[in-house]
Protein backbone atom coordinates (compact mmCIF):
# COMPACT_ATOMS: atom_id res chain seq x y z
CA UNK A 1 0.00 0.00 0.00
CA UNK A 2 1.42 3.64 -0.80
CA UNK A 3 2.41 5.87 1.75
CA UNK A 4 0.26 8.49 2.82
CA UNK A 5 0.20 11.67 4.48
CA UNK A 6 -0.84 12.70 8.10
CA UNK A 7 -4.54 14.15 8.96
CA UNK A 8 -4.08 17.40 11.04
CA UNK A 9 -7.38 16.80 13.10
CA UNK A 10 -8.34 20.22 14.59
CA UNK A 11 -11.13 19.71 17.16
CA UNK A 12 -12.96 22.84 19.19
CA UNK A 13 -15.75 23.26 21.47
CA UNK A 14 -16.89 24.66 24.17
CA UNK A 15 -16.02 23.38 28.39
CA UNK A 16 -18.28 20.63 29.08
CA UNK A 17 -18.70 19.60 25.39
CA UNK A 18 -16.24 16.47 26.39
CA UNK A 19 -13.65 17.39 23.37
CA UNK A 20 -10.87 17.16 25.80
CA UNK A 21 -11.62 14.14 26.81
CA UNK A 22 -11.99 12.57 23.14
CA UNK A 23 -8.69 13.57 22.16
CA UNK A 24 -7.07 12.54 24.78
CA UNK A 25 -8.27 9.05 24.09
CA UNK A 26 -7.67 9.38 20.96
CA UNK A 27 -4.07 9.98 21.39
CA UNK A 28 -3.83 7.29 24.38
CA UNK A 29 -5.28 4.96 22.16
CA UNK A 30 -1.94 6.08 19.50
CA UNK A 31 -4.46 6.76 16.97
CA UNK A 32 -3.01 10.66 16.54
CA UNK A 33 -0.15 12.73 18.13
CA UNK A 34 -0.59 15.74 20.14
CA UNK A 35 2.30 18.40 18.70
CA UNK A 36 4.71 19.84 21.16
CA UNK A 37 3.14 22.88 22.30
CA UNK A 38 6.02 25.78 23.10
CA UNK A 39 5.24 28.14 26.02
CA UNK A 40 7.05 31.29 27.30
CA UNK A 41 6.18 29.91 31.30
CA UNK A 42 8.80 28.36 33.82
CA UNK A 43 8.71 24.61 33.91
CA UNK A 44 6.91 22.80 36.34
CA UNK A 45 8.85 20.67 38.75
CA UNK A 46 9.04 17.06 36.05
CA UNK A 47 8.16 18.78 32.51
CA UNK A 48 10.69 18.34 30.19
CA UNK A 49 11.61 20.32 27.97
CA UNK A 50 10.68 19.21 24.24
CA UNK A 51 8.34 16.62 25.88
CA UNK A 52 5.81 18.38 27.66
CA UNK A 53 6.33 22.03 26.35
CA UNK A 54 9.16 23.37 24.22
CA UNK A 55 10.22 26.23 26.71
CA UNK A 56 11.10 29.18 25.46
CA UNK A 57 12.05 33.02 26.17
CA UNK A 58 9.89 35.49 25.53
CA UNK A 59 11.96 37.42 22.74
CA UNK A 60 12.63 34.08 21.07
CA UNK A 61 8.52 32.90 21.19
CA UNK A 62 7.97 37.06 19.68
CA UNK A 63 10.82 36.50 17.27
CA UNK A 64 8.62 33.12 16.60
CA UNK A 65 5.57 34.71 15.48
CA UNK A 66 7.08 37.75 13.60
CA UNK A 67 8.07 34.97 11.45
CA UNK A 68 5.42 33.37 10.70
CA UNK A 69 6.53 30.53 12.78
CA UNK A 70 3.33 29.72 14.48
CA UNK A 71 0.12 27.48 13.42
CA UNK A 72 -1.59 29.53 16.28
CA UNK A 73 -0.50 31.16 19.62
CA UNK A 74 -2.80 32.64 22.19
CA UNK A 75 -1.91 34.37 25.75
CA UNK A 76 -3.25 33.03 28.74
CA UNK A 77 -2.67 34.16 32.35
CA UNK A 78 0.35 36.82 31.04
CA UNK A 79 1.97 33.03 29.04
CA UNK A 80 2.16 32.74 25.84
CA UNK A 81 1.55 29.41 23.99
CA UNK A 82 1.78 28.30 20.81
CA UNK A 83 2.34 25.64 18.19
CA UNK A 84 5.02 25.45 15.65
CA UNK A 85 3.98 24.90 12.08
CA UNK A 86 7.55 23.40 11.02
CA UNK A 87 6.65 20.97 14.36
CA UNK A 88 3.13 20.02 13.20
CA UNK A 89 3.83 19.90 9.51
CA UNK A 90 6.88 17.03 10.16
CA UNK A 91 4.64 15.01 12.01
CA UNK A 92 2.27 14.92 9.04
CA UNK A 93 5.03 14.12 6.37
CA UNK A 94 5.75 11.66 8.48
CA UNK A 95 2.52 10.08 7.82
CA UNK A 96 1.66 10.79 11.37
CA UNK A 97 -1.99 11.87 12.25
CA UNK A 98 -2.44 15.07 14.78
CA UNK A 99 -4.93 15.79 16.85
CA UNK A 100 -5.14 19.93 18.03
CA UNK A 101 -7.90 20.56 20.60
CA UNK A 102 -8.41 24.66 19.99
CA UNK A 103 -10.67 27.23 20.72
CA UNK A 104 -12.38 29.18 17.95
CA UNK A 105 -9.52 32.02 17.55
CA UNK A 106 -7.11 29.06 17.33
CA UNK A 107 -8.88 26.86 14.95
CA UNK A 108 -9.26 30.18 12.22
CA UNK A 109 -5.65 30.80 12.33
CA UNK A 110 -5.17 27.19 11.73
CA UNK A 111 -7.58 27.38 8.68
CA UNK A 112 -6.03 30.46 7.38
CA UNK A 113 -2.35 28.91 7.28
CA UNK A 114 -1.65 28.80 3.42
CA UNK A 115 0.96 25.84 3.52
CA UNK A 116 0.13 23.34 1.08
CA UNK A 117 0.86 20.61 3.81
CA UNK A 118 -1.40 21.99 5.96
CA UNK A 119 -4.33 22.88 4.00
CA UNK A 120 -4.54 19.10 2.57
CA UNK A 121 -4.70 17.65 5.90
CA UNK A 122 -6.51 19.57 7.82
CA UNK A 123 -10.39 18.80 8.89
CA UNK A 124 -12.05 20.38 11.33
CA UNK A 125 -15.03 19.42 13.84
CA UNK A 126 -16.81 21.14 16.51
CA UNK A 127 -18.27 18.85 19.74
CA UNK A 128 -21.42 20.70 20.99
CA UNK A 129 -22.74 19.90 24.75
CA UNK A 130 -26.34 17.83 24.43
CA UNK A 131 -28.18 20.44 25.59
CA UNK A 132 -28.02 23.67 28.21
CA UNK A 133 -29.27 21.33 30.92
CA UNK A 134 -26.91 19.06 30.32
CA UNK A 135 -24.04 21.48 29.64
CA UNK A 136 -24.37 23.12 33.55
CA UNK A 137 -25.02 19.83 35.19
CA UNK A 138 -20.88 19.06 33.26
CA UNK A 139 -19.72 22.58 34.13
CA UNK A 140 -21.38 22.31 38.09
CA UNK A 141 -19.51 19.07 38.13
CA UNK A 142 -17.15 19.32 40.70
CA UNK A 143 -19.34 20.71 43.01
CA UNK A 144 -16.69 23.07 44.89
CA UNK A 145 -17.30 26.06 42.50
CA UNK A 146 -19.72 29.13 43.49
CA UNK A 147 -22.58 29.70 41.44
CA UNK A 148 -20.78 32.48 39.63
CA UNK A 149 -18.30 31.05 38.51
CA UNK A 150 -20.51 28.64 37.29
CA UNK A 151 -22.77 31.05 35.21
CA UNK A 152 -19.49 32.69 33.96
CA UNK A 153 -18.55 29.58 32.66
CA UNK A 154 -21.59 28.85 31.52
CA UNK A 155 -22.19 32.17 29.65
CA UNK A 156 -18.51 31.61 27.96
CA UNK A 157 -19.49 28.18 26.89
CA UNK A 158 -22.97 29.43 25.12
CA UNK A 159 -21.10 32.38 23.52
CA UNK A 160 -18.82 29.93 21.96
CA UNK A 161 -21.36 27.28 20.71
CA UNK A 162 -22.04 29.85 18.16
CA UNK A 163 -19.43 29.38 16.13
CA UNK A 164 -19.89 25.37 14.91
CA UNK A 165 -21.32 26.31 11.83
CA UNK A 166 -17.52 27.56 10.71
CA UNK A 167 -16.47 23.93 11.37
CA UNK A 168 -17.23 20.76 8.46
CA UNK A 169 -17.65 18.65 10.89
CA UNK A 170 -20.02 18.55 14.15
CA UNK A 171 -21.02 16.16 16.77
CA UNK A 172 -23.10 17.00 19.06
CA UNK A 173 -21.93 14.59 22.54
CA UNK A 174 -24.54 12.15 23.54
CA UNK A 175 -22.44 9.84 25.36
CA UNK A 176 -18.80 9.37 26.02
CA UNK A 177 -18.62 5.85 23.88
CA UNK A 178 -21.17 7.27 21.14
CA UNK A 179 -19.43 9.98 20.93
CA UNK A 180 -16.04 8.45 20.53
CA UNK A 181 -16.89 6.07 17.92
CA UNK A 182 -18.03 8.70 15.98
CA UNK A 183 -14.81 10.82 16.59
CA UNK A 184 -12.65 7.79 15.72
CA UNK A 185 -14.41 7.29 12.17
CA UNK A 186 -13.99 10.88 11.34
CA UNK A 187 -10.29 9.91 11.83
CA UNK A 188 -10.31 6.76 10.33
CA UNK A 189 -12.47 8.32 7.20
CA UNK A 190 -10.22 10.99 6.77
CA UNK A 191 -6.93 8.43 6.49
CA UNK A 192 -9.19 7.77 3.40
CA UNK A 193 -8.55 11.14 1.48
CA UNK A 194 -7.33 10.54 -2.04
CA UNK A 195 -5.42 13.70 -1.66
CA UNK A 196 -2.95 12.17 1.21
CA UNK A 197 -1.80 9.58 -0.70
CA UNK A 198 1.93 10.06 -1.24
CA UNK B 1 -30.78 16.53 18.27
CA UNK B 2 -31.63 18.51 15.34
CA UNK B 3 -32.29 16.51 11.87
CA UNK B 4 -30.51 16.36 8.82
CA UNK B 5 -30.04 15.09 5.70
CA UNK B 6 -29.20 11.77 4.07
CA UNK B 7 -25.38 11.23 2.80
CA UNK B 8 -25.48 10.19 -0.61
CA UNK B 9 -22.74 7.58 -1.05
CA UNK B 10 -21.22 7.02 -4.07
CA UNK B 11 -18.87 4.11 -4.47
CA UNK B 12 -16.81 2.83 -7.17
CA UNK B 13 -14.43 0.45 -8.21
CA UNK B 14 -13.90 -2.58 -10.49
CA UNK B 15 -14.98 -6.01 -10.59
CA UNK B 16 -12.58 -7.58 -7.69
CA UNK B 17 -12.27 -4.93 -5.69
CA UNK B 18 -15.23 -5.88 -3.34
CA UNK B 19 -16.96 -2.72 -3.37
CA UNK B 20 -20.17 -4.55 -3.93
CA UNK B 21 -19.90 -6.49 -1.01
CA UNK B 22 -19.23 -3.22 0.80
CA UNK B 23 -22.03 -1.13 -0.12
CA UNK B 24 -24.66 -4.72 -0.06
CA UNK B 25 -23.39 -5.07 3.77
CA UNK B 26 -23.92 -1.78 4.70
CA UNK B 27 -27.91 -1.97 2.80
CA UNK B 28 -28.37 -5.30 5.12
CA UNK B 29 -27.15 -3.75 7.81
CA UNK B 30 -29.63 -1.10 7.66
CA UNK B 31 -27.20 1.79 7.56
CA UNK B 32 -28.24 3.33 3.95
CA UNK B 33 -30.81 2.60 1.03
CA UNK B 34 -30.11 1.61 -2.18
CA UNK B 35 -32.50 3.95 -4.51
CA UNK B 36 -34.73 1.90 -6.70
CA UNK B 37 -33.64 2.07 -10.14
CA UNK B 38 -35.52 1.91 -13.32
CA UNK B 39 -35.00 -0.36 -16.30
CA UNK B 40 -36.39 -0.75 -19.50
CA UNK B 41 -36.19 -4.34 -19.40
CA UNK B 42 -39.02 -6.83 -18.69
CA UNK B 43 -39.56 -8.03 -14.78
CA UNK B 44 -38.16 -11.33 -14.25
CA UNK B 45 -40.16 -13.76 -12.56
CA UNK B 46 -40.67 -12.68 -8.60
CA UNK B 47 -39.47 -8.95 -9.20
CA UNK B 48 -42.17 -6.49 -7.97
CA UNK B 49 -42.31 -3.09 -9.76
CA UNK B 50 -41.29 -0.10 -7.15
CA UNK B 51 -39.19 -2.30 -5.47
CA UNK B 52 -36.69 -4.36 -7.48
CA UNK B 53 -36.82 -1.84 -10.26
CA UNK B 54 -39.53 0.56 -11.72
CA UNK B 55 -39.84 -0.82 -15.08
CA UNK B 56 -40.69 1.47 -17.77
CA UNK B 57 -41.57 1.34 -21.86
CA UNK B 58 -37.95 2.75 -23.38
CA UNK B 59 -39.96 5.72 -24.77
CA UNK B 60 -40.95 6.70 -21.48
CA UNK B 61 -37.41 6.33 -19.91
CA UNK B 62 -35.83 8.41 -23.43
CA UNK B 63 -39.01 11.12 -21.84
CA UNK B 64 -36.78 11.11 -18.47
CA UNK B 65 -33.34 11.42 -20.41
CA UNK B 66 -34.75 14.35 -22.39
CA UNK B 67 -36.27 15.80 -19.12
CA UNK B 68 -33.37 15.28 -17.53
CA UNK B 69 -34.84 13.26 -14.75
CA UNK B 70 -32.03 10.80 -14.43
CA UNK B 71 -29.00 11.32 -11.84
CA UNK B 72 -27.12 8.84 -14.04
CA UNK B 73 -28.01 5.87 -16.79
CA UNK B 74 -26.65 3.39 -18.76
CA UNK B 75 -27.13 0.97 -21.50
CA UNK B 76 -26.47 -2.49 -20.64
CA UNK B 77 -26.82 -5.62 -23.20
CA UNK B 78 -29.40 -3.57 -24.76
CA UNK B 79 -31.65 -2.39 -21.90
CA UNK B 80 -31.84 0.65 -20.22
CA UNK B 81 -30.96 1.33 -16.75
CA UNK B 82 -30.86 4.97 -14.58
CA UNK B 83 -31.45 5.76 -11.29
CA UNK B 84 -34.02 9.07 -11.22
CA UNK B 85 -33.04 12.17 -9.36
CA UNK B 86 -36.51 12.52 -7.32
CA UNK B 87 -36.05 9.21 -5.67
CA UNK B 88 -33.06 10.15 -4.59
CA UNK B 89 -33.95 13.77 -3.57
CA UNK B 90 -36.57 12.55 -1.65
CA UNK B 91 -35.16 9.97 0.46
CA UNK B 92 -32.15 12.41 1.20
CA UNK B 93 -34.73 14.88 2.24
CA UNK B 94 -36.07 12.52 4.61
CA UNK B 95 -32.36 12.19 5.90
CA UNK B 96 -31.57 8.26 4.85
CA UNK B 97 -28.55 7.71 4.01
CA UNK B 98 -28.15 6.57 0.01
CA UNK B 99 -25.65 3.68 -1.44
CA UNK B 100 -24.95 3.75 -4.82
CA UNK B 101 -22.11 1.42 -6.40
CA UNK B 102 -21.92 3.10 -9.89
CA UNK B 103 -19.27 2.71 -12.61
CA UNK B 104 -17.03 6.12 -13.27
CA UNK B 105 -19.00 7.00 -15.90
CA UNK B 106 -21.77 7.11 -13.64
CA UNK B 107 -20.31 8.45 -10.88
CA UNK B 108 -18.99 11.57 -13.30
CA UNK B 109 -22.77 11.92 -14.16
CA UNK B 110 -24.12 12.05 -10.59
CA UNK B 111 -21.10 14.89 -9.70
CA UNK B 112 -22.29 17.08 -12.10
CA UNK B 113 -25.79 17.47 -11.13
CA UNK B 114 -26.36 20.94 -10.36
CA UNK B 115 -29.39 19.85 -7.51
CA UNK B 116 -28.35 21.80 -4.07
CA UNK B 117 -29.53 18.56 -2.66
CA UNK B 118 -27.24 16.20 -4.14
CA UNK B 119 -24.46 18.80 -4.55
CA UNK B 120 -24.44 18.77 -0.37
CA UNK B 121 -25.07 14.83 0.35
CA UNK B 122 -22.36 13.65 -1.85
CA UNK B 123 -19.42 11.97 -1.14
CA UNK B 124 -17.59 9.52 -3.45
CA UNK B 125 -14.99 6.59 -2.68
CA UNK B 126 -12.96 4.26 -4.97
CA UNK B 127 -12.19 0.70 -3.65
CA UNK B 128 -8.90 -0.25 -5.36
CA UNK B 129 -7.96 -4.42 -5.31
CA UNK B 130 -5.05 -4.68 -2.63
CA UNK B 131 -2.63 -6.17 -6.57
CA UNK B 132 -2.53 -6.91 -9.22
CA UNK B 133 -1.94 -10.75 -8.42
CA UNK B 134 -4.81 -10.53 -5.96
CA UNK B 135 -7.20 -9.34 -8.26
CA UNK B 136 -6.36 -12.08 -10.69
CA UNK B 137 -6.65 -14.31 -7.89
CA UNK B 138 -10.35 -13.21 -7.24
CA UNK B 139 -11.92 -12.62 -10.57
CA UNK B 140 -10.67 -16.26 -11.53
CA UNK B 141 -12.60 -16.50 -7.85
CA UNK B 142 -15.47 -19.02 -9.77
CA UNK B 143 -13.02 -21.16 -11.73
CA UNK B 144 -15.51 -21.77 -14.47
CA UNK B 145 -14.05 -19.55 -16.95
CA UNK B 146 -11.99 -19.26 -19.46
CA UNK B 147 -8.53 -17.43 -19.97
CA UNK B 148 -9.73 -15.26 -22.72
CA UNK B 149 -12.78 -14.02 -20.11
CA UNK B 150 -10.21 -13.91 -17.51
CA UNK B 151 -7.77 -11.80 -19.38
CA UNK B 152 -10.33 -9.57 -20.51
CA UNK B 153 -12.32 -8.78 -16.90
CA UNK B 154 -8.01 -8.38 -15.84
CA UNK B 155 -8.06 -5.60 -18.71
CA UNK B 156 -11.39 -4.12 -18.01
CA UNK B 157 -10.31 -3.76 -14.00
CA UNK B 158 -6.70 -2.34 -14.88
CA UNK B 159 -8.32 0.01 -16.96
CA UNK B 160 -10.84 0.80 -14.56
CA UNK B 161 -8.15 1.35 -11.58
CA UNK B 162 -6.68 4.28 -13.27
CA UNK B 163 -9.72 6.56 -12.21
CA UNK B 164 -9.06 6.64 -8.13
CA UNK B 165 -7.69 10.20 -8.44
CA UNK B 166 -11.55 11.50 -9.58
CA UNK B 167 -12.98 10.65 -6.23
CA UNK B 168 -12.15 12.11 -2.73
CA UNK B 169 -11.84 9.01 -0.81
CA UNK B 170 -10.30 5.74 -1.88
CA UNK B 171 -9.63 2.37 -0.06
CA UNK B 172 -6.84 -0.26 -1.02
CA UNK B 173 -8.68 -3.44 0.17
CA UNK B 174 -7.19 -5.34 2.62
CA UNK B 175 -9.55 -7.65 3.98
CA UNK B 176 -13.35 -7.95 4.31
CA UNK B 177 -13.52 -6.75 7.65
CA UNK B 178 -10.89 -4.01 7.73
CA UNK B 179 -12.46 -2.64 4.50
CA UNK B 180 -15.71 -2.87 5.80
CA UNK B 181 -14.52 -0.96 9.41
CA UNK B 182 -12.80 2.10 6.74
CA UNK B 183 -16.05 2.10 4.63
CA UNK B 184 -18.42 1.96 7.74
CA UNK B 185 -16.42 4.94 9.23
CA UNK B 186 -16.52 6.67 6.14
CA UNK B 187 -20.61 6.51 5.96
CA UNK B 188 -20.51 7.30 9.50
CA UNK B 189 -18.58 10.38 9.37
CA UNK B 190 -20.32 12.21 6.60
CA UNK B 191 -23.67 11.96 9.04
CA UNK B 192 -21.61 14.35 11.01
CA UNK B 193 -21.19 17.35 8.36
CA UNK B 194 -22.68 20.07 9.47
CA UNK B 195 -23.89 21.11 6.49
CA UNK B 196 -25.96 18.28 6.52
CA UNK B 197 -28.22 19.62 9.47
CA UNK B 198 -31.87 20.61 8.62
Amino acid sequence: MRERYGVLFLVSGPSGSGKTTLCRRLADEGEAHYSVSCTTRLPRPGELDGVDYHFMPKERFVHQINEGGFLEFAEVHGNHYGTLKSEVVALLEKGLDVVMDLDVQGARSVRSCKDPMIQHSLVDLFVSPPSQEELRNRLMGRGTDSQEVIELRMKNALEEMKFWPEYTYRIVSEGRDTDYLKFKSLLISQRLKASLLK
